[in-house]
């Protein structure tokens, strides 16, 4: 008697499933996800799906371009368990990727276009690609690779300028050219939920990039979940009356699953692009945007080109980083609702969210900020604990600490053939995060590192998220990082790395140490967790999803490879 | 290679699957009802659980109640694939059942105490129970019954006057007795995600009542969904910070599933009891009720008790049978929000549901009233369409006429040990509602009648569902009903029955004719669809759910049972 997850084909990570049987009986149903689509069209009607000034249509229009799609891929000859790469910035087109090529029963790699060429070559071969779908931005990418590329059948053009002709690729075709010439109606099959349906590669702070997939079953459950967090009062994010924009990348974890819950609601969905700061605050405008998501620093980026703007109570969820209390001001101040959520690429993403019970809502709000910049409590169905390093649980009194471990309906099961790593993540049957959290009593998780950021320092841990939170607050301060360095008398130290808010104000190190001395009084901070050495600088290295790549950082403290060059002021 | 949806211990409509297997690996994730349980702790924290004035604690209590629930249980000997019948008014207990038997591996039958004896015996027999927990109330409807029920391995006594000793039924204990002397902790195991969860019957019109069982599965599915519907802003029912309280029966499809949705939310919840409609308003003052669900007639008898009660902005959801406009406008007139959804018992039952768009809910009461009388569009992942007597969909553009055929995941897979009924209910691979409908350009379903309800006259359809809701716009109406009897001439011809809202002011034939004349003249019916016979009565034949018995109507006019006694006034 087989169990209902019957799950062998995605932990053995093998690509191509069999995944077109019939169904066994007439009331099979299985989860697809044809089915969000097509109860987003219900729901949707009239509202539109929106492409900078490029394109807008509404959902009935929607579906009949899956279709169109789903028949020009087919004439191509993309057939169920084929692996469909896609490159392009976040648009209608990468939309419809997202149900079309799943809806074959084929796999939709979302390709990271700012990972350098030589990774994305990587994950072209480890994913076994078979077409691939790419923006005229990222063929100049691709084209040295073909002879590399063997197991390619085919390339799409996607181009917001079809006018322009280009040899750069052996195109079989541009996509609004061959949804044209395809019919707008497509019988979907039904097939076994567990197909993998889509596929991405984490950014990999350490070694190759590692490929997480995704079953039709798992990104149904987590949509139908994500529509109930985000329509919670508690959260009052968006609901189909509400206007979508992304701005985590559609390559990254589906940009959060949202798409797929924006679809399911029937929302008008706004797609900009190429993230470019100024078109980002026009659509936000002009198409009164309701709600987006995306990391600290991109928001940060955003808040620091919008001058004295009005953003009219744009809800903004926040993950990927901490939420800094400095930047939830900053936002608050310009109309912005912000609350964090958490998540990783691993678990599909969503996790916890930050809820604010009635009366949370009811206070001012310095009292939500406690609420809104702590990860929140765990989402339905997603069972969240904490971890020692035994594999033993620790409670959840606010005070004890362990590693996050969860088990959930939407967790990835396996990294792709990556057996190794695997076993690793899924240590003692519960998927590990690799960050270190405490639980408090109203069940809210507090971040308090990643498990390799924590400083050791004279025996004691210092969390650098919390002098990252800390130091954010002072009014100079735009963005900061804070590492550990090698110390030979206490271990590690940190340094604190800061980027003012304009050059010519940078603070001093002892503006900031009299900024932390002040929590420390308040008791928010031990004395010795003073960064030893703070440095003003001009950027920050980060990753390609924007976070801030602490590994570089330390690596070029360590190699000194920020120098005086790259520092504003340097202290100490 | 199996499907995920195994559902072969389901459609053989065996009891006793074994459920019991460990999962085949790390990250299985069953949806299982325990999760239900589990996140709605996690969401409700110190909201309350009310029955009547005689029980409130909050959501932790819940959790440590359920536990000692299945500890009591299990010392008891009830074991994964047993079958529990549970005979209760709507009650905190039942809450509890509804999580602790499902959660062992139990089936839950919920047993329908408003059938007849027989009926609940031949219910108890065919289900195979071997645990029987009883209210007071029914224990001597059963005390007779145990020499036929030699499977009953115990009978655990439910009571609200625990301290009055009875011996009516050789009790193994007393519910708050065996709670107060167990765990409050349990370790609840993960199983297959198909086990049968729960199991009813239909008050069956026709013959036996039939089995209708549901997985865990499918209750999970449902209640994801459901909470979605139910805190959408087109529909703005419940949410976590809103007061529920059920008035369909929790026999009958789990009340319609809202204690699960409810749960998950963690919202306030009120049982109140036996419905008694003094207790029913006087809880819903108390408590600030938001919430409740009915059908049309209970909901037309709590009015007539409630004077000029304001009740403060209260939403009803109601389903069972169409809502009439006349009961909308009253409900709207003592500030109650009405709204109509679709389902049945082989549905779980949520089907469609009056969602109303922004514009709709910005225009006035009486535009309203049409979206908010039908019975609305498919809830999201229900495939709706319309199918001929030849297996063939109808058009959906508000003309053609079809029944109701249905797929989704949470549908009854198989009447249980009844096959020939199955085969008819999955005919062509759709489930068969016998409710005939057109869907409009909205996508909203407007249902004409149950099948076997039309009226054929003259070689013409009639609905008689139509005919009651005009005559239940005439002010002096309080309740109708519209059969169709032989007609030597016509084949049938419709016969009206009112019950008056006051019997000395009950309205003649010629002012229901002229009524409906009214209608005619507008175009809402056809000239001879004016009942032939109208007769106001004292009350209506209806089904141990409140439903109109149309069944009984027609035997009762058959017969004439329907006698000068029972009418106030008798006319053609």
């Amino acid at each position: 008697m087989p169990t209902s997850l019957s799950s062998t084909q995605v932990a053995d990570a093998t690509p191509q499933p069999k995944i077109l049987q019939a169904t066994d009986s007439a009331y099979a149903y299985p989860l697809l996800i044809k089915r969000i689509l097509q109860s987003g069209v219900q729901a949707g009607g009239p509202h539109r799906i929106i492409y900078r000034d490029q394109q807008s249509y509404d959902y009935p229009t929607l579906y009949q371009r899956v279709c169109r799609f789903a028949n020009a891929l087919t004439d191509l000859g993309v057939r169920a368990g084929d692996t469909v790469a896609v490159l392009d910035w976040d648009s209608h087109r990468y939309l419809e990727s997202f149900f079309a090529i799943p809806m074959l029963g084929a796999i939709l790699h979302t390709v990271n276009v700012r990972l350098a060429p030589e990774q994305i070559l990587y994950t072209l071969q480890h994913a076994q690609d078979t077409w691939i779908l790419t923006h005229d931005d990222f063929a100049p990418v691709l084209a040295p690779m073909q002879a590399e590329l063997p197991a390619i059948r085919g390339y799409l053009r996607l181009t917001d300028t079809p006018e322009i002709a280009t040899e750069i690729l052996p195109y079989v075709g541009e996509y609004e050219a061959l949804l044209a010439a395809s019919a707008a109606s497509y019988e979907f099959a039904d097939f076994d939920e567990n197909a993998i349906a889509t596929l991405f590669y984490t950014t990999g702070t350490t070694g190759d990039p590692k490929g997480v997939c995704f079953s039709h079953r798992q990104l149904v459950l987590h949509t139908l979940n994500e529509v109930n967090v985000l329509q919670a009062p508690s959260t009052d994010l968006l609901h189909g009356d509400r206007v979508y924009m992304p701005i985590t990348p559609m390559f990254h974890v589906h940009a959060w699953g949202v798409p797929y819950s924006a679809t399911l609601m029937g929302c008008e969905q706004v797609y900009p692009g190429r993230y470019e700061p100024q078109v980002l605050l026009e659509l936000i405008q002009k198409h009164k945007v309701d709600f987006s998501h995306c990391v600290p620093t991109i928001l940060s980026m955003i808040l620091s080109q919008a001058q004295e703007m009005d953003f009219n109570g744009w809800r903004v969820l926040i993950g990927g980083s901490a939420l800094p209390k400095g930047l939830a001001r900053k936002a608050k101040s310009m109309n912005i609702d912000v609350r964090a959520a958490y998540g990783m690429s691993e678990t599909c993403p969503l996790l916890t969210a930050a809820f604010l019970p009635a009366q949370v809502r009811a206070a001012d709000f310095e009292e939500q900020l406690e609420w809104r910049t702590k990860t929140g409590s765990p989402v339905p169905l997603v069972d969240l604990r904490l971890m020692d390093v035994d594999g033993h649980f620790v409670p959840h009194d606010g005070q004890s600490v362990g590693e996050i471990v969860v088990r959930a309906p939407w967790l990835t099961q396996a990294y792709f053939k990556d057996p190794q790593s695997s076993t690793h993540l899924w240590a003692h049957g519960w998927l590990h995060t690799g960050d270190v959290a405490s639980i408090d009593e109203y069940g809210r998780v507090q971040i308090h590192d990643r498990i390799k950021d924590v400083i050791k320092t004279g025996g004691e841990w210092i969390s650098s998220l919390a002098l990252e939170n800390l130091i954010s607050q002072h009014p100079q301060v735009l963005e900061v990082a804070v590492v550990g360095v090698p110390d030979p008398q206490w271990g590690e130290r940190p340094v604190a790395l800061i980027v003012p808010h304009q050059p010519d104000q940078a603070p001093s190190a002892a503006e900031i140490r009299q900024h932390l001395k002040q929590a420390v009084s308040e008791g928010h901070l031990p004395k010795w967790a003073i960064p030893s050495q703070i440095h003003c600088v001009e950027q920050i290295a980060k990753t390609s999803v924007g976070k801030l790549d602490k590994k570089r950082i330390r690596r070029q403290l360590d190699t000194q490879a920020i120098g005086a060059a790259s520092f504003i002021s340097t202290h100490e």
